[in-house]
């Protein structure tokens, strides 16, 4: 999505429709409308803002019945490739609907982006019951976007019943994104080596499955001890809040192999966290995470749409780049008004 | 650090000194007091806040003479032994005194830390002039100490001419520490491929100076040419707002070699910001994004900190849980009354 389309979008979609009707157009599986929709949603002007919260809040009676998966793991280590392989599989063999949400992880310094600049997934893109769509992580590298919650009701209000959120990176995004799916996905690569258990600790307490991917060739047997060894680790980790226990596979996304395997699994997560109630659980304490989120970043636009505010905190920026005042203090005196 | 000794150290702080007291303590290089005023900023509770932000403001006008590097890379690429050896080398050849925050990744789940495992950076932290702190990253995988410009100004003012700022991870952190730092000093390891481009691509605009590490026995070759490589990728991007040319080297922090080549460019690169006056800029409009976090950290502990308001929110809270209430209009039921 270039910055001018999205441009052209809004403008268009503020003209051409109403509330009602992008709704409507959402519920009836229109993919523009959808795509305008999203846009709206991740649009920072006001305007578009009290649009899309209504867009949404409409929507959400109609969402929540899709599988929300999340998938991670380090660069190069095939995500593009395992989400075009399970996707079409899930459409063509499970005939499933399914909407990828990418974080496309935007070059801080030059505003590019870096999945804009090569075609990705090429043949899910051309089946008929698959939605991908990238989001600008806006300006955070490997950031989820502000607006992946909202992204994932209008899709599901649209018809998708599997959502995948591809992450980029390793870090915060995942924290993000396990607050927002159903199922956590880890892809990992056979060798990466011990030089990673700093970080793969923090991420694979979170994993629901771990796949590790380049199962073929030369790798299998180097795939298959690894993850003779990751199920021996995960054992290692405290039981997780859903009862469930994580899972280690192989698989080749490449060579499209394993990936029912993968596909199994997702179901008989779901079969558990349906049972025990897990799931349910958990989206409603996902919820309330929205809600704090949605809560804050409103209390700052309400507070910086002030005009007195703003002209006070100009004043007060000045004083601090100049050194004539350490940044708590300007805020006290800012803030000693109310 | 346990979570024990804190609030051990915290109790004692506040039962035994004064802020003067505490002030005096540092300027004269108490490090026990240094380090009690880090727990205070690193503290969430509101009076620890307050008499923390009275400290700062204290010792700002003593803050500002150090050069803070920040220094990253991916996980396993020596990031504790070249601060070891670098720190090492300052300290004993060029008689400066030289403080390492250590960002400490906290297992998100457990509230575990990865650090506190294990005991990092021994020899210097025998040494007289050096000061270690490792902070938690307060949930954030790789995420930075939201005190972490705070403990900066600490330092400084107890003295320290030298502030090396270490994060663990690629992605979100090193965003925020280039918002703290003079020098960005990005590690990397020969043959790591282009498998990491996509990562390598936004953090690589960021660093001042990039050192392929290891450059030792049977690496050598395979480092010499990586740094061949990134060098001539270095041209291809875009002119830094400092008029500065990114440099690449090779090191082996193990085996102590290139250190002083490594020492030399950041001694050229503050000869070079000092004359042109970007060093100076630079922290003006930090300054100035410090007193924007500040500001909107302290909107919402205002906010929250109103019994109504909690009151209000919890009640909000249930209705978004139960599906009763869509979380942007529960935001806008607490934030119409305002």
């Amino acid at each position: 999505m270039s910055i001018n389309k999205n441009i052209r979008n809004l403008t268009k979609a503020r003209r051409n429709y109403s509330v009602s009707e992008i709704v409507d157009g959402i519920l009836a599986g229109d993919i523009t409308i959808l795509s305008l929709a999203i846009t709206l949603v991740e649009s920072s002007r006001f305007e578009d803002k009290q649009l899309a919260h209504q867009i949404i809040d409409q929507c959400l009676p109609h969402s929540g019945k899709s599988q929300r998966i999340g998938i991670t793991g380090v660069p190069g280590v095939g995500k593009s490739t395992f989400i075009e392989s399970f996707g079409k599989y899930l459409i063509e063999q499970k005939g499933k609907m399914v909407a990828v949400l990418a974080i496309d992880p935007s070059s801080n310094k030059n505003k590019g982006s870096i999945l804009g600049d090569k075609t990705r997934m090429e043949t899910l893109s051309n089946l008929k019951n698959a939605f991908i769509r990238p989001s600008p992580s806006m300006g955070s590298l490997g950031g989820v976007s502000k607006a992946t919650r909202e992204t994932i009701i209008l899709c599901e209000a649209a018809g998708f019943d599997t959502i995948l959120i591809e992450t980029v990176g390793v870090g915060q995004s995942e924290v993000e994104v396990k607050s927002m799916v159903d199922f956590f996905l880890l892809l990992m690569l056979a060798g990466a080596g011990d030089e990673l258990q700093g970080i793969k600790r923090g991420i694979m307490e979170m994993a629901d499955l771990l796949v590790i991917n380049k199962a073929e060739g030369d790798n299998l047997k180097k795939a298959r001890l690894a993850r003779t060894e990751y199920k021996n680790a995960l054992h290692l980790f405290p039981p997780s809040e859903s009862g469930w226990i994580p899972k280690a596979e192989t698989c080749s996304a490449l060579e499209e192999q394993n990936i029912d395997l993968v596909y199994n699994i997702t179901l008989q997560y779901f079969d558990h966290v349906q049972k025990n109630g897990f799931l349910l659980q958990q989206r409603k304490s996902q919820a309330l995470d929205w809600y704090k989120k949605a809560l804050e970043s409103e209390i700052l636009n309400r507070f910086m749409r002030n005009e007195k505010n703003q002209l006070k905190s100009k004043e007060l920026e000045e004083l601090v780049k100049a050194g004539k005042k350490s940044p708590f203090s300007a805020v006290d005196e800012l803030l000693d008004g109310y």
